[in-house]
């Protein structure tokens, strides 16, 4: 059962989540131009700018007040006791409510080393927790978030030449498997094609405004936006043995 | 130019960085287990463990005492800028020493959607600096840290059919891609095969220690370890435009 694209004109609740150490990068811009188009659109947006949050970023046996395990931390099986029984870090609560609200999650930040920065993948390891989010068989069009919509907007200074599939880097799609699959289709989100923002510190202030406007244009058009194809458990057994070799 | 695989029985210089939330863990007897190991085998170990360090993990402003750009901030800007003055903040340069000072860099971490888990991230995000590590045309075979070695230990709880070439993951070499290629071999190191303890948290703890025994037997067989093919300039004109297609 997979969901069906955004119908044009659809009203939905999104959530912004930005990471960027600079307020006034063009990155930033690119933040708060989603936020602007979107509420103009008629969506109900909110935002975690993770650096103006001070996210904590670091995993660890403090997010759980009430712990399972006293001397020992398996920390998905901490997440999981901590959303039984509600006492899930506040921090990690109230952005985990943010993610079960919004139709769609947009990702925007700078390409640090390939993939995000450390303060936005903190918020993917504290915030996209087992028994809610995924565990179990619940992952990929299982997972937790199915119904939801994942888009990632990311600036780097790499040209896109660099990236194509002879490209010195290969392909940027590659480079964010881990990202577009292994997190966000991974929890069940359907995953849109990323936004991409090529060598922006080496260009010009009018090619700034130029990528700000197409920006603009993929968010008006969310309806129509291509989805990425990711694994469906559909093509595996049980013992995810893929089907055509299984006996 | 490339550098030779190290000869069996050469002394080393070996860093070892850790990540992972419980000292009780698997992982983190991985890592105690290198240590030893490598001591025995007579090279020099420094290990830089981020959870106990409490390493920040998060790149900004506050990382540079003497500003280049005081109302604006390009992080790898400050960090060539820091690098030259010798402003960097202790703890990103305590990190930097250690890994100019070794031959071989070995992660031990566990995987954290498909990745390094934040605080291992961010110590990549803040201690590769631009303006030594990398920068303007040094990456890859050109890169800063040219003639060091890299070695990844990780632990997941997948199986490792889900990461055959038809599994429901792909290849795990796929998924860490941005870490392997986009940031050891970025840097100029030779990154060999990574070691991967599979489906750790549901086998028996004979089976831990039959991986615990292949961990250190890797470790003995340092000189012979196989080395990652990646890309290499030479393949590029100077606009990294592939070769075989330049004009």
């Amino acid at each position: 059962m997979k969901p069906e694209p955004v119908s044009i004109g659809t009203r939905m609740k999104i959530l912004v989540v930005h990471a960027h150490p600079e307020p006034k990068s063009f990155n930033t811009a690119m933040c708060h131009a989603a936020v602007e188009e979107l509420t103009l659109l008629g969506h109900s947006v909110q935002v975690s700018d993770l650096y103006a949050m001070e996210f904590n970023a670091v995993a660890s046996r403090h997010d759980f007040h009430a712990r399972a395990g006293a001397d020992y931390c398996v920390y998905a099986l901490e997440q999981r006791h901590a959303v039984q029984h509600g006492t899930l870090a506040p921090d990690i609560q109230a952005e985990l409510d943010k993610l079960l609200w919004c139709d769609l999650l947009v990702l925007v930040f700078p390409m640090f080393w390939f993939s995000t920065p450390a303060i936005m993948k903190g918020w993917i390891d504290r915030v996209l927790v087992s028994g809610k989010v995924y565990g179990g068989k619940r992952f990929y069009e299982k997972g937790g978030l199915a119904g939801k919509q994942a888009l990632v907007c990311t600036s780097l200074g790499g040209q896109q030449h660099m990236f194509d599939a002879d490209g010195v880097h290969g392909p940027i799609l590659d480079m964010l498997k881990p990202l577009l699959q292994g997190t966000l289709a991974y929890v069940g989100m359907q995953v849109l094609e990323p936004f991409i923002a090529w060598h922006v510190p080496y260009i010009s202030h009018e090619e700034r405004l130029k990528i700000l406007e197409a920006w603009r244009t993929r968010l008006q058009d969310l309806g129509h936006a291509a989805v990425l194809r990711t694994p469906s458990l559909d093509d595996f057994d049980s013992r995810l043995v893929p089907l055509k070799t299984a006996r």
